[in-house]
Order: structure tokens, then C-alpha cells, then sequence
């Protein structure tokens, strides 16, 4: 068979005259006045190419039997459309092929869905048939930019000098952080490796090799039960380096951001990135990854609160807790009881016990808790949420956690129910300061804010000691549009400083050895100060496709239950296998 | 602390009297005369820093309590080096630093070993300070080496169009091929996904899918017995195309081969790269991976031979075998009676029962089995083998496969051992026209001689039913220097030739279709003829670096028994890991 001359899909005007072969998949066929015509379909697009008996019967013939999805190798002429058939939705609608020759190269049988951009079908089916799911051009599309995204990274970390370097798949277990896959070794029986949940002690330890500049586009692994927008296995932009300081980190990312956007969607990027502490993050958009895309900030109202008669709001705020509100500017009129009634319900998933509300009318502040207020009161409530007339007050009063969880997620669902956010805006930003441990006061102790290898700030370290608490970490996230696209850190890289830290985290002398005692002797050999920073590559895809779902950037991913419904993975196996493997599964037949 | 200014192996003449900021590891210090010099490396090389009290008493007195490998923050100026003291091994050996000012950033305890290129320390040692080992400049160089070789073989796949699609890690088991490393799920008890030994039929499927034109830089598993040349998890360049025919396949991978040679190692590849058949590379070199940089070719003497009187050969050839020799031009002399019980014993290692010799001295030819032939048959022999006063001339007499595997096994060795071979060369080979099928005489069953994926030679494809073992594959392996760097082939894509294909590997129909139910049914859905190829990337990179051991190629390789002596991977791991997995250990305790 000869060879293409051209893809279909970019095919113009100027080839008009020209001859040209095309191999492709049928999209449609439609028979017209003894024509036919078929949109012919490869992975840069569609042409139309038209079978006309006057051109060749012997083609006409063999078109008469093809269906969808049927392979196609054509050869003919582009010639120009008449002027009131010109498709305008088609970057080839101007042209078409006259074809001359016609071969079969496969047949299909007819798919169980129909290959288009926007489909209805249910999901499972989707993936059943990945392989179908993939021929939407919206599909190749997503790839082609996932490709073009890891490209850019990796053209602009080449160009800083630093060196890809591919770290384990099958390594040891950590307790620390999330659920490992294991995998049993076979030649040491009893004993397994485990998949990494991220390349972090290999970064470093290459650290301490001297090789300063790292990175990888990096698979990741964890057995967590699954959400929309979590995999068992992950991609992450991996990056380490020595000798450079949170600042100098973060000013290299950036420029790394900007080729990408620019390379990639043409868009160019204002640095340097706006940075917000995680306190004010915290207290401005109850959220730790803020969208800034839109305002509707949360106000606080304590102070205002806790001179009324409300006594969930007085009682909230002497127990520690806070009182905050959002202010709906305008809708006021929108919102019934019964739609407050459904936020409400909203806001108690994530802990909220009630949401108090109040309106801004015409004729004066009303709602339920309005008699609660003396009128100065009011006026100062007025004042803090720069109330006008038609606004929606929504108030939450709980601890500091429940009032940020609860208002965050009140504003996004807000933010995306009334239009708030302009969907053609990607807003980068860096939250920095953060604290390095969180409490959790039902196990009653520390974690890792992060991970147990970032670094304290350099004066907070005495407070390892004395008020864990209250020490603030080396560490930095970017979020892009409210998702956390990933974050670095400045790390560890003194020993009795780590160990400091495996004591904060509950760790005896003997587990932090076993666990980790290869890195602490590690740092004794003359160890660079060093930090880095690993950004989700299947997030950043999916924001800058436009998609919502992180599946639709991963080319065979699993279901929420971890499945592969196309393979059918994971399935049984053998029982030779197991024995090979020196285990026996508990499940009874 | 200060930014560097510069990398220490880069400074040169001609930044004589900049003042510089370096940082980096103690090489190796020396008191002389008062002064201090320290050897300063970072990873662009090294170069030489003085202390000296007239420059600055502080820094001395910091210099003098330095040792190796303690990390230094250095500013100096930027001085010649006098006439007789200039360094012509070291790149900046012109030059030296004058230090104004010195920070100790970190201290080092005093490695087990010594940081230099060329080592003699057990690599059980080096593997378990495995940050360590790769301090050594050598060790970065090779690995900068491998980053240059993936960015080179990205940029060309890029400039084809080829997108880069990842495939899942967590697959399906697969019972033909390798032994498959295990995962077992924790949300399906029982079941297992299994490590991917390639990404074969995902890269299918992206074809059908009509991706057209898929690469992946992709880690593969396999758990095997070890080999020098085998690690558990490995590194692939992997490739698939839609539409192209064999030829096209090696022409756009010759293309790339000569871009990754020019742009690592300046070397000029010239193209088409030679080609051989599987026949011709197993009768001249016994081997399907011939190291084509020297001659010493297999020689068939079965004609000759099954005319002599020696019964050992004449009954080789009646049974079916061979008797083949090589001619050691030149080694008569060097080789004694119990050199040449050596090399039998190492033609034994390969199914040699022995190892016959004749040698062509001034008065004749010599040797235990000369008694056994006529003049005449010793003429002939002397055409045959091209034999000259001072030949060594080594045969073996058996069956086709002990003959090619023995005589190509003493070929390498007598081509190391005689330093025949020239180490600057890279020579590349295509080794084509293979069997579809290995027939295993033991199992009594057809095996693939690459895949259960490969295409037959169209028109061989009616052998499938009738004569397997004579049905040549649409497949080709890429040689460089006698190892095989990869291999591709032109896939199967219609279902009825796939389903043959399982038949003859002794698949029954409910086999084939609960392995691979999934692919067959794929390629009903429209699906366009493709190939691709695979090339082993760990060995590329041995190969052009000058290595000769895989594990130098991988930055945290495992042991010959698959273990890591770095993390001690694979590790025991807690009961309640495994009561999740629903799994017990068989092991007694």
C-alpha cells in the first residue's frame, strides 16, 4: 500500500488541485443523489471525501458496503467545496476529496457507542471499551496535551542541568503516610517490597550524592480508598535540588510554570505568582488551596457575635470557636427558606450544626435570628459585611476547623451555582507558612503537616522541644483554581534534627532506625542543604484540559473500587502462583 | 549565604581575576608550606581552592579543620596556577582560588570508602552506601549520559508526532512470557494485579484506539532468576506505530539511533544500518546477537567432515547436527594442550561433549584427531578453513543448536581474551527473518519466538494450520556490539490470526479468550495494522558509557537475589498489613 501523503485534518485550500492518500477511520457516511460522502477520521482530524461515479465506479462500489469505524485507505484530489456547502465547524470544511481509489483496510463491527466528543453514555461503559472511549478526539486531544505538558517540564528542568533520574518501583515499606501497595518477593520469602507513594527518600538520598539538580516525571502509588479525583497510581512532576532556598525553589517553579502555560495554552503568566500565608488562606476562604477565581470571602464576626443574644453565636465564640459568614451579595431574593434549608443541609457535611442566616430587605435586616440584634448590633454587622440591600447573609458558628471546612465548601458550591467564576482564568498561587505538624486530638498526637522530612524554620527548631505546635515548616504549596497541584519543601538534613522530628511524631529510637536509619546515617556523609517540590501531573492536565474528571487524563484508569473494567484486573491467579510466593489468601471459596 | 556564581569544574583561564562563589564536597586536602589546598568537587568536576594566611587568617584556620568530604561555601578570586604547578589531568588545572572567605555549610564522617572513579571495593559495600557510590564522577557522568539519552530519544519522538502515553504499573497478570511480580488487592480479596512485563497490549490498544503514533520511556518488571544482566524492574524505550510496514519501522528507528549517537557521543551512525538474517547471524556467529566489531566467524565443516574417519563427526552429521570450527588465526603456538582443555570445558558450559583441535604447524597439521583424515580430506579442510602455518583451528561436532551455542560462546571469549575486539566501535545490526516459533523439544510445544503478538510473513500465515515450526515473523531485533538492545515486529490485527496464534501456542479457546478476550475483541472494532519496538534502555546506556555492568546504569539497582542492600527492600512487614491484604504467610517463623 502506498503511503499517507497527508493527515486529513489538515488539509486547507492551498492543497486544492493536489493528490493526495489518506488512511483513516469512517466517522459517518451519508448517501446523497447517487453520491456518497464520508467523514474520514485520523488523529489529526476529519475530511470529508466524496465517491462520485464519474470519478470511479469500482470506489463507489466498495464505499456502497462501509460503515462506521471501518478502516480506509484513500487516494484522490482536494478540490474546493461550492461556495453554500463550505462547513464552517470544520477546520477542513472548505475542501473535499473526489476520490479516485478506494481500499478496505479493516472492517469494524458496529461499537457499542457512537465515537463523538459529547457522550451521555454511563462511564463503566466508557472504560469497559476504553479503547473506542479513546478514539473521541477530545480524548487524543487531553493525551496530546498531557504529552505536550510533560514535554515543556521537561525541556525547561533539562535546560536548568538537572538530570532525569528513575528511582524504584519495588521498594520497602514506610508506616508513615498513606496505605502501601505491597508486592511479595518471591526469593525471600515471608518478605515484600512495596510500591512508592512518592520517589522522597531516593530524592534525597541522590542529594546526598552530590547530584544537586533531579527531577522525574514520577509514578506514585497508594491504596486509599478512592475519590473522583484520586487513582492507585498517579504521576507526579518530581524535583530536588541543593543548595537553594525556599525563594530560590519557588522562583524556578515559577519560571517552569510559565514556559509550560505559554508552550502549552498560549498563555502568558504574570510573575511572581501571588502568595497568601496558610493562616490568612485559612481565615480568607476557609480552604488551604483557595480559588481565587472569585470573592465572596469569609467575614469574621466574632467580635460582633459575641456581644448578642444568640447564644450559639455567644457560647461558639467562649469556647474558643468563631462565628463567620459569607455575604451573598444580591441574593437575598434568590434564596427561599427551603433553598437555605438545602445549603444548610450542605453545610453539616462538613460539620457545621447549623446555618444561621439573615437578610438585607428593603425595609431592614430580617430572618430568624434578626431579633437577637439590637439595632447598634445590626449596624456593626452592616458595617463588617458591607451590607447593602439584597444581600444573603450566611453565618456558621463552631470551632475554628468546622467554621473554615464548612464556609469553604459553602463558597465554592456558591461560587459555581450563581457563575461566580470565570472559567477562562487560571490563577496560580503559592500558600506558604505553614505550621509543620497538625494535632489530632482523637489519637492525641502529631502528624506531619507534610511529610516527616520537611524542615522547621531554621529558628523554630528549638520548639521541636518545648511547643511543636506552634513551629512553622519550610513549606509551600501551588494551587491553581482551588486544587492543590502540589507543594516542596526546604528539608531535614542534620540528623538530631530528624530525629527531633520522628520524636514529635511518636516514633521510639528503634522504629525510627528500623524505618528510616539508612537516610539519618545517610545525612552524616556530608549532606547538602536541599529542597524541592512535586506538582500533580494528572491534575495539572485535567485543569488545563477543562476537565473535571482526573480520569479522562489517565489512559487506562481504574474505577472507584480500583478496578480495570477493560482487562478485568485485578483477577484470581493461581494457586501455583501463590505457592511460588509462599502465601495462602484467607478468603474462603 | 551567598548564590555560586559558578560550577568548580567549569572555571578556566579566562576567569583569571573574577572573584567566585562555589560550593562543594572536600576532594581531598593537602598542607604544604603553611597553605592549605583542598581539591573542591561539585558535580561539574573538581578544582583546586588555597588557604593561605596572608589571604585570610580566618579561612585557614576553618581549612584546617576540614576533611573529606565536608561541604564548603567558598569566596575567592580566580588565579593562574604558576608554570610548573598546572595540572594537565584537571580540566580547571590552569587555574586555582585564592579564598577570601570560607563557611563550613556541613561535616562529613569518614566514608567507607574512598570517593574516586576508579574503585576496587566490593560492590556489596558500595551498594549499601549506594549515595555514596554515585559521588564518584564517574557515576554521574554515566547518569547525565542516560538523562542526555532519553531527552535525545524524547525530542525525536516528538518531532514525529508520537505522543507520550503512560500505561498502568497495576495490570493484569499475563501467564505467558516471564513469571509476573504480584500485587495483591486489598479491596478485592483474593485477587492480585500483577507488575507489567511491558506495556504490549496497552500500546496495542492505543492503536486501536487510533493514537497512531504512542512512545513510552516504560518500567517493566520481571521476576526472574538474576543475571548480571537483569534487574527486576527495567526501563524500556517502547514504541508503537499505525499504518507503517517493517521497513518504515527501522528506517524512522535508524533515524532516531543516529540522533541519540550524534547528540550523546558525537558519533556519526551511518545508514541504513547493516542487516542480517536470523539464518545467516546463527550459521556465521551461533548467535541471534552477533558482535559483528570481529571476525573469527563459525566455519561449516560438515562436509568435509562426514567423510572422514572420525566417528564423532561423521555421526554428528548422520544424526542431523553439524560439525563447525573457528579458525584462531595465528594462536597455534599460544595455545597449549591445557589452555585448549580450558576452552573445551568452557564449550562444555554450553553443551559441548567436547572440544576437537587441529593446529597448522611448519611440518603439517597436528594434533590428537589429525590420524583420523586422508591428505586429501586435509587439503579440502585447509581450503574450507583458509588455513595458514600457525592456525588453531576448533571444532565441534553436534546437533545445530549445542553447535552454535558453543562455538558463538568460544568465539566472544577468544575474542576478548585475544583482544580482537575494537572498543571504539558501535556496531549496530538488524537481525531479521525470524521464526515465528521456538519448538521446545522437552514440553513437546510451540513457544513464540518473540511474542504471541507478532505477525506472521502474510503469506505464511496458512502455515499457522499446517507446518508452525516453518512460519517466518514479520519481526526484527536491533544489535549493537553482540547484546540485543531490543526487538519490534508488526503486529497481529485481526482476530482469526490472533486466535490461530494461541492455538498453536497451546492455548485452549477458553484460555486465549479469558487472557486476552479483551484484545481479540478490540481488534473487531476497527483496528489498523501496527508495529513498534522495544529497546532495552539500561543496556543502551551500559553500552554507551563504556559499562559492563547494568547496575552501574540504574541509580538504585537490586542484588543478584533481587534485594536492596540500601533499604533492605524486600522487608517483613506487619500481620496487620496483611490481615487487610487477606493474606498469609506459609513461612514458619
Amino acid at each position: 500500500m502506498e503511503q499517507r501523503t497527508h493527515l486529513c485534518g489538515e488539509l486547507r485550500e492551498k492543497h486544492i488541485g493536489e493528490s493526495v492518500t489518506l488512511k483513516g477511520w469512517v466517522q459517518k457516511r451519508r448517501d446523497l443523489g447517487g453520491l456518497i460522502f464520508i467523514d474520514l477520521r485520523d488523529r489529526s482530524g476529519l475530511v470529508q471525501v466524496v465517491f462520485n461515479p464519474e470519478v470511479s465506479q469500482d470506489a463507489l462500489a466498495i464505499a456502497e458496503t462501509v460503515r462506521n469505524e471501518y478502516i480506509l485507505h484513500v487516494v484522490g484530489t482536494v478540490v474546493s467545496r461550492g461556495e453554500g456547502t463550505v462547513n464552517k465547524n470544520l477546520a477542513t470544511g472548505a475542501i473535499e476529496i473526489q476520490v479516485e481509489k478506494l481500499e478496505l483496510i479493516n472492517k469494524a463491527k458496529n461499537p457499542p457507542f457512537a465515537i463523538e466528543n459529547n457522550t451521555e453514555v454511563a462511564e463503566e461503559l466508557r472504560l469497559k471499551y476504553r479503547y473506542l472511549d479513546l478514539r473521541r478526539p477530545v480524548m487524543y486531544d487531553t493525551f496530546k496535551l498531557r504529552s505536550k505538558i510533560t514535554k515543556s517540564v521537561r525541556d525547561f528542568l533539562d535546560g536548568e542541568d538537572f538530570l532525569e533520574v528513575e528511582t524504584p518501583i519495588l521498594t520497602k515499606s514506610t508506616p508513615e503516610g498513606a496505605r502501601d501497595y505491597l508486592v511479595p518477593s518471591r526469593v525471600h520469602p515471608g518478605e515484600f517490597y512495596a510500591l512508592p507513594q512518592s520517589p522522597q527518600i531516593f530524592k534525597q538520598l541522590l542529594m546526598v550524592s552530590g547530584f544537586e539538580r533531579y527531577f522525574q516525571i514520577a509514578r506514585c502509588f497508594r491504596d486509599e480508598d478512592l475519590r473522583a479525583d484520586r487513582q492507585p497510581e498517579f504521576t507526579q512532576i518530581d524535583i530536588e535540588t541543593s543548595f537553594l532556598s525556599q525563594e530560590e525553589i519557588m522562583e524556578m517553579t515559577e519560571r517552569m510554570i510559565v514556559k509550560m502555560m505559554k508552550e502549552t495554552k498560549d498563555i502568558d503568566v504574570t510573575t511572581p505568582l501571588p502568595r497568601m500565608s496558610y493562616d490568612e488562606s485559612m481565615s480568607r476562604y476557609g480552604s488551604d488551596k483557595p480559588d481565587t477565581r472569585f470573592g465572596l470571602e469569609l467575614i469574621d464576626v466574632s467580635s460582633f457575635a459575641k456581644e448578642s443574644n444568640f447564644k450559639v453565636f455567644t457560647s461558639a465564640v467562649e469556647n474558643g470557636g468563631q462565628v463567620k459568614c459569607l455575604n451573598v451579595k444580591g441574593q437575598a431574593g434568590s434564596y427561599s427558606r427551603k433553598d437555605i434549608d438545602g445549603l444548610q443541609e450542605y453545610a453539616g457535611r462538613y460539620g457545621a450544626k447549623g446555618l444561621a442566616w439573615l437578610k438585607f430587605e428593603e425595609d431592614g435586616i430580617k430572618g430568624p435570628i434578626a431579633k437577637f440584634f439590637s439595632e447598634e448590633e445590626l449596624a456593626t454587622l452592616t458595617t463588617a459585611v458591607e451590607g447593602e440591600v439584597g444581600d444573603l447573609i450566611l453565618f456558621v458558628a463552631s470551632d475554628k476547623s468546622v467554621v473554615a471546612d464548612s464556609l469553604g465548601a459553602l463558597r465554592l458550591k456558591l461560587g459555581k451555582d450563581l457563575g461566580l467564576i470565570d472559567q477562562s482564568k487560571f490563577n496560580f498561587l503559592w500558600v506558604t507558612d505553614w505550621p509543620l505538624f497538625e494535632y489530632d486530638a482523637e489519637l492525641g498526637r502529631y502528624f506531619a503537616a507534610h511529610h516527616p522530612f520537611t524542615s522547621p524554620v531554621r529558628e523554630d527548631i528549638p520548639k521541636l522541644d518545648t511547643d511543636p505546635g506552634r513551629v512553622k515548616a519550610q513549606a509551600y504549596d501551588l494551587v491553581l483554581n482551588g486544587y492543590e497541584l502540589g507543594g516542596g519543601s526546604v528539608r531535614i538534613y542534620e540528623r538530631d534534627v530528624q530525629e527531633k522530628m520522628f520524636k514529635c511524631l511518636g516514633f521510639s529510637d528503634e522504629e525510627a532506625k528500623a524505618q528510616f536509619g539508612f537516610l539519618m546515617e545517610a545525612f552524616e556523609y556530608g549532606t547538602p542543604p536541599h529542597g524541592g517540590i512535586a506538582l500533580g501531573l494528572d491534575r495539572i492536565v485535567m485543569l488545563l484540559a477543562g476537565r473535571t474528571n482526573l480520569r479522562d487524563t489517565i489512559a487506562f484508569p481504574k474505577t472507584a473500587s480500583a478496578s480495570c473494567l477493560l482487562t478485568n484486573a485485578p483477577s484470581p491467579v493461581a494457586e501455583a502462583q501463590l505457592d511460588e510466593l509462599s502465601l495462602k489468601t484467607t478468603v474462603e471459596e
